[in-house]
């Protein structure tokens, strides 16, 4: 039987190339976090199906690869299989579920406090797509155990000190809090159980503008003028959102400040931290999809691409729910995948700029003497190798290029110094 | 129901202190084989069955975990139902069964002697057991499309300076020879059919001595003399191996010393290298168990450990069983799990000599000013974290020792300075 070479469908082998760049984001990520105190953790890659069907993980769920039961665990003869018969492990399809798990398990071996980092491959049996892809990377930084917003400061700095160490420039966090989000819809006299659709709703605005906003407000169950007032909260804003003042003023002012308080103290902390090289505004409008968070959420948003290169928010009541006890937790997911396809887009990583050095030698040149002339370049900062000379040198050294190399040394192993020459494209 | 929150049997959760010494290994490993040439890439966690089961993986393949087809793929109504049925992939359970697919798949793309390496977790479903876990992290590196020694040169200094860089010392190589074995084999009247055999019973050489070999070959189907020819030779290695004249000495006068030729060679070269730091000798007892090797192996020996902490050899005929088309390849696996138990067991990585300050902040500080002199403490290279100061300070302190922090910082919004004090148990 002729077996195909290509990877499993909806996944895809990383060429060397991008897999540098992936190192390079990942290693200022790690590093820059560590700074901040975070620590690093893992967990593995297979969780116990009730686990992973038991966290609300909603459409998630629905897209887990299972993993057939093994040994005597496995019975085929059973009447009416279904697959919890033939199933007990999952792949995780996010790094949330693991970390509530962990937190649970470990607990007593974590600082009180815990601050982590999470950087790993996911997995979702979705429809293939372009750019969707069955396995990826996802990056998530959270603080367990902190209720106040010293752990929105600390992410939202954190967060945007390593976009910079990565080479991002110019974006800009968009802040907002949730409950100030309910007492919106409550002021505006939607019925609580329609937040969360209305949110939903809300959440499109960037993708359907203000008329796809009302249209799809107005064929829904709410009150005509419920809608009518938030729709006029919502024209009411500023284009501009670092126009604060404006931003501001468009607020009903009979709710209540005490949110628009902590929005104005975790921004003015941040703005003390970004010294004018990022930016932090205040956006009213601003929903984010999950419908776990309970106070501030906050996105990042890069240049005019249409989706965010990083987001989170705050999330009390989500750990309870897996481990049977509120603890107050706060966090940042990176777009990890995104941020990879941007710095390919932009060529924005240098990641690449290797000094990558053939060095030839020829059949009866010395070994050994060779090895070292090799390891001398290395101490001077190339990438170098060994590669046997060929006759025709011409030939070999386009050769050279068109893999990788950037320059050639032709080794002498009489010579008192190695001479380093460019390879260049004829 | 109550879910349980340990991981699945036979993985772990990986805490902070280990993550980072993971972490450690990983990156002086990717960056000395940078050094050297080598390239990092990735391939999918999942793979198709067909691929797995069809690698001659032998008693890997039976470990695979499999994953349930999705969607109407999956028929639980058909009769006589087999988990060929039921699963279409599997997780990985080694990297080099990918990296033959990935070379197949992406050849056109990559150099033409291409120097890979690859780190990442693999999946067994074995009998769990102590020190032995389901999911673990393999680290290969690979030299394809290179028919000479220059392939094993490198590999060996670039693995060395790996391990050196991760801070091993006084470590030693062990070389052989495939095809010397077989001479060797051949010499002492062993049938061809036989080598294989006879080569795996020579492999416990260390675990079982010299009469449980004898033992075990007297009871095999091989002529006495042949037995007898080939434990003779074995009792004349001198113990010490570094004595190099000794032990060509061992060997049969008659067998062609052009296997021997290329060991010498390599042995120069990289004794250069090693230049003191690291040593390397001529073992012709060493077999490593696994059959596709076809020239020079190795294995890297740490201290009086039972176990090699590197292994490999050149396999010329590997690829093309997968791909159809003979490619000579060499390649090195770095035990990483167990290079990483030796670290925490000497203590040797230094890797959480972190400076962890807790900036202790009141409630009426200005949070501004706070994150200002926190950002101050990481250019100073300090992990710093802000911590809300509570009432009682002595007993903050303590737990924020037990917490992992080695140091705080009360901090003062109108001091010039902030002062850092060690945190040290009382």
């Amino acid at each position: 039987m002729k077996i195909s070479t290509a990877p499993p469908r909806g996944m895809r082998d990383i060429l060397p190339l991008e897999t540098e760049i992936r190192d390079f984001v990942s290693e200022r990520i790690l590093k820059t976090y560590g700074r901040f105190g975070f620590r690093h953790i893992e967990t593995p890659a297979l969780e116990s199906l009730d686990l992973l069907t038991g966290s609300e993980g909603g459409e998630n769920e629905k897209l887990i690869f299972r993993i057939l039961r093994r040994g005597e665990r496995l019975d085929l003869a059973k009447a009416d299989l279904t697959a919890d018969d033939l199933t007990d492990l999952g792949l995780r399809f996010d790094l949330t579920v693991p970390l509530a798990r962990y937190y649970a398990n470990n607990r007593n071996a974590l600082p009180r406090v815990f601050k982590a980092i999470q950087l790993g491959p996911v997995w979702r049996a979705e429809r293939p797509q372009r750019g969707r892809f069955r396995q990826f990377t996802q990056c998530d930084i959270d603080v367990i155990g902190v209720a106040g917003e010293i752990a929105e400061v600390e992410l939202l700095i954190a967060t945007s000190e390593a976009l910079l160490d990565i080479g991002f420039r110019d974006f800009t966090i968009r802040l907002n809090d949730r409950r100030l989000l309910n007492e919106i819809a409550a002021h505006c006299g939607f019925a609580d159980a329609d937040f969360t659709d209305v949110f939903i709703t809300l959440d499109k605005l960037d993708k359907i503008g203000l008329d796809g906003v009302r249209a799809e407000l107005e064929s829904g169950p709410y009150p005509q003028e419920s809608t009518a007032r938030i729709l006029a909260i919502l024209a009411g804003l500023p284009t501009d959102l670092a126009d604060e003042t404006a931003v501001r003023a468009t607020l009903p002012p009979d709710l209540t400040t005490a949110r628009h308080d902590g929005v104005a103290t975790v921004m003015a902390a941040v703005r003390a931290a970004a010294a004018g090289r990022y930016g932090i505004v205040f956006d009213p409008a601003l929903v984010r999809g999950m419908g776990y968070y309970t106070g501030q959420i906050f996105e990042i948003q890069y240049k005019d691409y249409g989706f965010s290169i990083a987001g989170g928010g705050r999330y009390d009541k989500m750990i309870g729910r897996i481990i049977g006890e509120d603890v107050p937790a706060c966090g940042f997911s990176i777009g990890f995948e995104r941020v990879v396809s941007i710095l390919l887009e932009e060529r924005m990583a240098a990641a690449d700029d290797a000094k990558r050095l053939a060095v030839l030698i020829g059949e009866d040149d010395p070994l050994d003497l060779a090895v070292q002339a090799a390891a001398a370049f290395r101490e001077e900062g190339y990438a170098a190798s060994l590669v046997p000379r060929q006759k025709r040198m011409g030939k070999q050294l386009k050769r050279l290029l068109e893999d990788g190399y950037t320059c050639f040394c032709v080794f002498r192993p009489d010579a008192a110094e190695q001479k380093v020459e460019p390879l260049q494209a004829s």
